[in-house]
């Protein structure tokens, strides 16, 4: 008993000892001694047996992770080809980094989601984390490689250890599609290409109606400025702001007074301001408002909408974007304009965000904005690279895509297969082995069943599974005769073809498919 | 420093109550316990400020990890094209898995490589490791949904904690390109098929020569019985002779009999069958073999060896496998045939294994076997799943090829732009935003300068370096005569076209490239 009593005794000690200051010299504990004493408490706990000895083998996956069945990955293959379709016609390269970063790379990035993060054990060497976005990774690569200009996407997983929802497309590993233009170029031009590739790939991805809501972070903080928001409240009142799309004007009027201490005054202001909502008539009209127009960041930031909407009208794309100035958006990094596209349309059954009545959105599917300030965090003299991206959030809307499919009277194939090439009579493994060969190396996407003597029932059963639309069926009279007799299986048509007509018949037959 | 000294009091405690034995009972603490305080040391070290201070920020990836370029993307994606082209012409669908798994899933998998895991911080919840292959998550994933047949291709990156060597192309971050046929079939069929793509691939490629080299578990272990072998050493013998690719006959004799207690004389039997290579006929002469006839094993493992190659012959691939009973293969999951194809030229330059002289190997791009027995293992009910299949290690191809595209003429090009809306005067932006709008909604890709002004010769540079075939120029003349002038890079010939008509020509003369 005394080694537990005595750890009790310690870490009341050490509880004690540190109240809310330093306890580097306070309490006199080296962080090197507290390594070493974690390192033999978790050895003893390797010894005790893992978790009290009490072990079932669970046949899952990963708590908010899921896989990929061969049906969900058609869908995800034809989400994605979409998506790189419009990046490349916008003329994006793509890179790649690794999965997991230096931890320090993501330190100081995220704010408050930090603690989200995922780390690896240190099992020796350097201390890695799991990527949380592909936004940090691109700065992190921008600098070491030293690249003021590029335009690219990348699309790969990200992790968070956030509660997960998987109805509602929420998971802890999930794909973000991200496009970036880096590069020191005049006001809005970049900016507004994101939000014209939003604007393609939600139309093509034809998704129901949606919305791409914008807003300027210099407009937040000069409004927060004219509100009469202290300067060390803008960040905390801005988290509070972003909460107005789950919650109503009088919970968040609540947080931000009784909880952030804001004056019911400045907070009624706030108010006033985020209701508003319109185009480049609302930038305007801030633009003329007595109290913004004495903010200077205000001003440019408003400017900045007025002319991003120019842009926006010659791209033909303002049917979808709304200046909307109670969007804040979380993360740190943003310096200027920021977007978000939603879901007007209850794309998900039963679906509502925290159980509300309002099913008109189904939240976010696409986000994003300018950071010109996180490629200089990176580089060791501070040398800026301005930056602006969107990041689509493919998980949602894979899960609406599997919906509808779902819900849709066609079958999604899994495969591309053109033919199957079958035997009638038994012993022609070797007939088959043989046609399959000039097949594929026709490059016709061909199979033939694993078995020896397969029936030929069970042989057209697989072409009806799995949506072969041809069967090339060798008989001994077809061998005779020098033929193949090809079978389309929705009609059940069949004619016979020499070998070297056949091969022609069953790219002519699938080339319209 | 009352803590700090109760700590270290603490740990000798444990220490010396923790001699060899369990000691759940013997001290009275539980692992809850120790989790607790492991927890609140954890916490005392965050109020301490990390690594005592010391901070010194690096910009790279995590060690044995590599970023991709855009040009690297580019050969990525092509060798991916071909690997995924094969696949699909064979039928297969496709999955996915996590990155990570439960531990537990890993474990028992590949016996001593275990070591080589990734395992993550216990954060609270689930202990999760990230996956070392995708064989592992694909049995779980069939045992999971009780899947008894499927024929499925997998492209994911997988994690080994290996000593990295970049210039090989061997990393700790790597893709592999899996094609895997689960389910009871007559024998030796999918099998055949899983090498006919190693051939199709490795052709497609065109890395130069290669073999595939053949064997089977069953005849390891009968050739082991009949050379008198003890039953308990068949596995570190295994390993031994594993190596013989790496090392000479001497040094592995030596391993065998020195290191691993193996008569003399066993040893001496086993490298008279090590040295045979051969095709069917080896298989036909072996079965004749006075030893090996003897052993029921080996016996049935060279009949199917024998079978093996008249498929290959009727899939028209024996001209590059090899049947070699040194193929040993470290894994310990197979049951059945193995096989791994190396590449016979020296594709990378300088590049010899260990320094040997001996540059023909480059080592091995692809292997596989039969696992009978893993997906049983992740059945409550042991149920097995036969399995056979194939894993590309493409991060060596990648390597060879990126080679190949540095020491080639030809550019390779980083995007698929086909046209510049350039402006030849002042004041165009917005008659260029509204031609490229035009090209996008016609499905070419297009770029314009972010740039309210740039100079026509720097649009013509961009044009020159990234290889953009085509430029569309506006200039005051044009918008007046109501043409775009179509002007072609490489003959810096000029056209004046009418909007109608651009579109048409742009695609006339970027589908032949």
């Amino acid at each position: 008993m005394l080694a537990v009593s005595c750890v009790r005794a310690c870490s009341r000690a050490f509880r004690s000892a540190t109240p809310m200051r330093p306890v580097h010299s306070a309490v006199g504990i080296t962080v090197a001694q507290i390594d070493e004493e974690v390192a033999k408490l978790l050895e003893l706990k390797a010894k005790l047996g893992g978790d009290d000895g009490k072990h079932q083998f669970v046949l899952k996956t990963a708590k908010g992770t899921r896989d990929y069945n061969p049906k969900q990955m058609a869908i995800r293959e034809k989400v994605f080809n979409t998506v790189v379709a419009c990046f490349k016609r916008h003329g994006a390269e793509t890179i790649d980094t690794p999965v997991f970063e230096l931890k320090e790379t993501l330190t100081g990035k995220y704010g408050e989601d930090s603690k989200l993060i995922y780390d690896l054990k240190d099992q020796g060497g350097e201390l890695l984390s799991l990527r949380y976005d592909l936004t940090v990774p691109f700065a992190r690569y921008l600098a070491m490689n030293k690249i003021t200009n590029i335009k690219r996407y990348h699309i790969a997983k990200v992790y968070r250890r956030d509660n997960p929802s998987m109805t509602r497309g929420r998971y802890r590993e999930f794909y973000q599609c991200d496009f970036d233009i880096a590069g020191q170029y005049d006001a809005m031009i970049p900016d507004a290409e994101c939000l014209k590739i939003v604007h393609e790939i939600l139309s093509e991805l034809e998704l129901g109606d949606f919305r791409i809501k914008v807003n300027d972070r210099r407009i937040l903080d000069g409004m927060f400025a004219a509100c009469g928001v202290p300067d060390d409240k803008f960040r905390t009142i801005c988290s509070t702001v972003d909460k107005l799309d789950k919650m109503s004007w009088e919970d968040v009027k609540n947080e931000m007074v009784n909880e952030k201490g804001l004056s019911e005054q400045a907070a009624d202001l706030i108010g006033e301001f985020v209701s508003m909502q319109g185009g480049r008539d609302l930038a305007e009209r801030l633009l003329q408002n007595p109290r913004l127009s004495q903010n200077k960041l205000a001003c440019s930031g408003l400017s900045d909408v007025k002319l991003l909407f120019s842009y926006l009208e010659l791209f033909q794309v303002t049917d979808k974007v709304v200046f909307d100035l109670s969007l804040a958006r979380g993360l740190d990094y943003y310096t200027g304009l920021i977007y978000e596209a939603v879901l007007t349309q209850a794309g998900l059954s039963g679906d509502t965000l925290n159980g509300a009545e309002d099913s008109v959105s189904v939240g976010s599917v696409a986000g994003g904005g300018r950071y010109d300030g996180l490629v200089g965090m990176f580089d060791p003299k501070g040398r800026k690279v301005p930056c602006v991206g969107v990041s689509f959030g493919i998980e949602r809307i894979f899960t609406i895509m599997e919906q509808k499919a779902e819900s849709s009277a066609d079958k999604v194939r899994t495969t591309e297969v053109q033919v199957l090439v079958a035997s009638a009579q038994k012993n022609l493994l070797e007939e088959r082995l043989k046609l399959v060969t000039d097949l594929w190396k026709a490059g016709i996407k061909a199979e033939v069943m694993y078995k020896k003597n397969p029936k030929l029932l069970s042989q057209l059963q697989h072409c009806e599974e799995s949506g072969i639309p041809l069967v090339a069926i060798l008989g001994e009279q077809e061998l005779k005769d020098g033929v193949v007799k090809l079978r389309v299986v929705a009609t059940r048509e069949e004619v016979d073809f020499s070998r070297a007509d056949l091969i022609r018949e069953i790219r002519r037959r699938t080339s319209e498919a």
